[in-house]
């Protein structure tokens, strides 16, 4: 695996690291770490890789990777979102395979274009949308197809977090709220996205319409950090997808809640390893990592006994090695694909022109 | 006091008997509990009152008091809303003062009229948003109000109830899906509008604008059931407004959350004896009923050592001790007063109708 | 129903008065509420009765009660510990019955003088541990003798305060820590007896025997205010009790956690809206106060829908409820008795002997 | 690194091999996983390291390493407590660094064997006491070391499970409850231990006495299953030390509280990212995982903004960073050593010598 991104002081290239490697599938080989070619050489060190393979740019990389016997079979990108489609194009026009931290790209526009790349390159592409690596998210979506709770009536995801609620400061701050960067959206892509991957991974469900109301709450930010988009899903369903970065003392709390004419069920991020289910008979019941009676594919992604806590670095690594399972040709891991990569940018400009332009209901087609 | 309403197999008539007569400063001592004569009679037995003081309708009960020496001062009213109107003008023209429940009436002209009435009679009139008789909620509204966490900028407050996810069936159901006897509004009547105003009541501030979104997703009903509306507040805090009677498994789960730029505060009703505090700086405190840390008011209004949970009884009983100080003349006990009435009434109208004409944002006035 | 104690200052007075009344089926109308003849008088007007009824002394209580038509039929003794057998012994003489605060007396051989004066008279003599009128610690014991946690084999009870933590201070501190009131038992007999009732009350089963280590951790205190024991049940079930006054920062953290061969349960007083059942399938369930699977006994003990906290308050109500139903002559109300009272005092004393003697495993015998 | 033990089925080999790669710091690339050579060789694969190094035994694992140029620096020891200390014992003699599961040996006599082997090899040696590992138990430490709730009076240290309430199945269980591969100790040496060394890591203080009630509850069971521990500190305070693993539906309930004569703190595993703290003053704090107020060592062993859960594998891996400190040769990572282990077996062997000999209160002395 070779990086894009994830220079010095970066958050998220070492969660990337650590998450690829936890199984022991993946190795972080090389990688081109930083626009700057010097920063890029100096986080071999901190990636404890072979500073030969610590890449000034990436033509090098894939060039020098292409030589190599044991080069690099696919890229992690991690970079910011106006690099996404640059990067990603790049890995499949050399033939390498992408794992990409979302969103899919800086607009809709590149998206479109890089899902037409990632369909003619015919290499495996996914993005990391971390929390559907959750065990027991896998648990409440496979509870909802089973038909736990009845027919969908009803979702709440909300994800509030508090860490821009003063000046933004900071590295991984700053180009976030930065529109050459971060792209159109400012909460909305960097967590409402997540929120809105979340609701249809968990329901099976699509959204259809929506309608926004998104701001910039601290004064002289470009982009927004308080969103309420109001959802309908193609069964009819309603929903509430809340999300905002500047509710003080909100550290990380994604939570959804779904309900349906026969029970209903809450899962939180904060507190992963539980699942909350109600039944229309009053019964409510707690279902927890390890529990015997969780299903295949929430048993499968967990790697401790019950009560030892798993998190977010684990999830991320149910992502990775359902990557790898992919890369070796296995089927049907539940990763998001670029069509959902297309479905969350669709979400981000529709949710934003929405808003800008006061315009209430819309349709959320791609 | 006399009680209007609260008859067999009421569940609300009880809740205020208990409410009133906790602190023994308020006793019940008659009623016309049913517009069924015979049914009012019966239950006498029920409120253990003397049969004579169960009257069979308002005439009667207000001629029979004002001839004794001891006849009430007051009546609660805790029929169904479209009987607010005509028990609160027969109390206030018998020279009796009023304590309502909410909302205040069916309908916002019904409201209008009554606080008409309310302004000639001169008489004491509330009613019982029960939520703000909270010790923590007057803790919370007390702590925004010093400026704890700083200017408001943005609310949620939620209100989930399931017990009308399937069919209406029973007493108290039955009258609040009917439009003739609950108004316009369902869920936004019955539940929406307590979370009005314990935004309003928490945070000191007005709403000023709102966009609804309701719906009855039960299919057959005649009201909403579901609730979603966004809210703008006098000084420009954005606010969202969540109610629902079909989210199954949800008991009577209010919450409120508040973040300024200085802080954020949550309060939860069904742990209602704790309140907590964010700061900017990152640190979390939890505030415990009990604690020597809260206000007066607060402290006032909890009559058990921290750790002997107090709950929704004590709550409504802390609005009817406030109650009889105003009977007395005691001044600003915070009491929800006609023009609170109003504005819930205007609430629910303003939301039924944006609602159902797809108005988006619309103005609240009153 | 009059109350002997629980003058001006006292915290238990007021609460029994709440309690008493608030099913309107018992008023409090007379009272000796303290050994201050003026202060007795003083509280007529905090209590709201007629000042004629607020008495100097036993004595004249009695006798003046006896005169009337509507004399009280049963006394409310809140008094400390150490004036409980004078107060039972006056009302039992008088054919009136007894509702004691718990414990029973300050000593056991004082327990056991009353318990003949009870067997003797033939009133309704019972005692106010209060975590036992909780309606989840009535399902608790329901589904216990259900079987649905198998043999029982294990009990953790604990109750954790903080408040006597620092030098005591106060009225309702003083006399907890003076032994002359409280009897030979202080954190043991203040609210360790409360946990030992708890426990057998859940379980249906009886301490046999005990290993106590008790101490006085605060400098200067003569009483203990920190208590751990070991437990045998008459099964053969190992427990262990853990009561403290000491641990700063917990309120009245009372919590009762009970496993079996089939699966386990836990309560908490603090939350006690709930009750959390385990089954060795590995599954939880938690079953909160209003669920339609709740026992007769919890139902009928339940005011308020589900969702709508009721706290302390009412728990200690659901006691005079049942003890209104004795007096009326109903059977199996599960109210405490002078047996259940004299076990109490049994366990205070065995414990406090066998931790002064270092004696280890000692029998609880009565 | 090496690893001894974990072989096919076992549970606690991977998460080893996850921790100790998780920051890159240390890799996994010889073993002799099983007694069995056949199994070790056939472990090379899941672990995914060279055949070649997957070695039939000790001897020839050692010798085949120091022929190497790049041989392992250091094993980690994961077999059964009977195996500890000859694996230590031949990697010592190698001058290979040793980090080992707890506890230290299956003997007290076993474990002074090993203290002076270590002594006199001059080689890193450290055990992982996982518990020990979490960032917020380091703050918590700190937090008493610096006066944060004065002089400690109390600590309660419970660790209850429920897995082996029925009939000990599965390889994890199996030697668990063999003394032959357990040592004399079961639950208490299983998880017993571990909170004894809790309890010493966070306070700061030494258990010099203990009185132990130790029981096998399940029918046939040869070690106990079920611990009752009263504990006293080398400055007076007085201890509780609870271990089970009957108790049905409780995962990895590991928690403590300690209680000082100015705060309170408690901290609980299964939620461990944040840390409660209690003031004389009654103001309670919640400290999170994140926080700006945390200190320098909670601080560096947290991997992901606050929000973002980390578990059980981080605080391990945190463990194997301070090795990997330690082996680099830097001072004072708190990492438990041979004399922390020695003290754990002592005991484990005092509890189970003083509750099979009904001793009563003994010293602990080491």
């Amino acid at each position: 695996m070779g990086m894009i991104g994830g220079g010095p002081g970066a958050f998220i290239g070492p969660i990337h690291r650590i998450a690829a490697e936890l199984d022991r599938e993946i190795e972080l080989v090389a990688g081109v770490f930083s626009s700057d070619p010097g920063r890029s050489r100096a986080a071999a060190a901190d990636y404890r890789i072979d500073p030969e393979r610590a890449y000034p740019d990436l033509d090098t990389m894939f060039a020098g990777e292409a030589a190599r016997a044991d080069g690099i079979d696919f890229v992690s990108i991690v970079s910011p979102n106006h690099h996404h489609l640059t990067a990603a194009r790049a890995a499949l026009a050399a033939g390498v395979a992408v794992m990409s931290d979302k969103p899919m790209t800086a607009s809709l526009a590149e998206a479109r274009e890089l899902a037409d790349l990632v369909a003619q390159a015919g290499r495996p592409y996914a993005l990391t949308y971390t929390y559907s690596g959750y065990p027991l998210v896998r648990e409440a979506r496979a509870r909802v197809a089973a038909g736990a709770i009845g027919t969908v009536r009803k979702v709440v995801v909300e994800y509030p977090q508090g860490w821009l609620a003063g000046p933004a400061e900071g590295k991984q701050a700053e180009w976030r709220v930065d529109p050459a960067r971060s792209g159109a959206g400012g909460c909305i892509g960097d967590i409402g996205v997540h929120a809105f991957q979340l609701a249809e991974f968990v329901t099976g469900l699509r959204v259809t319409r929506l309608l926004a109301d998104l701001a910039a709450v601290v004064p002289g930010r470009a982009l927004d950090d308080d969103c309420s988009v109001l959802l309908r899903f193609d069964n009819g369903a309603r929903g509430v997808l809340l999300a905002s970065q500047i509710e003080v003392g909100e550290l990380n709390g994604l939570r959804i809640r779904v309900y349906g004419d026969k029970g209903g069920l809450v899962w939180r991020q904060e507190t992963p390893n539980e699942l909350t289910l109600h039944g229309i008979d009053g019964r409510t019941e707690i279902v927890r990592a390890g529990d015997a009676s969780l299903g295949a594919d929430a048993r499968a992604r967990t790697r401790t006994p019950g009560g030892h806590p798993e998190g977010y670095l684990e999830a991320f690594a149910n992502l990775y090695r359902d990557f790898a399972g992919l890369l070796r040709g296995e089927a049907g891991p539940l990763l998001p694909d670029a069509a959902e990569g297309l479905r969350g940018m669709a979400f981000i400009e529709t949710a934003v022109a929405a808003s800008r332009d006061d315009a209430g209901w819309v349709d959320l087609t791609i």
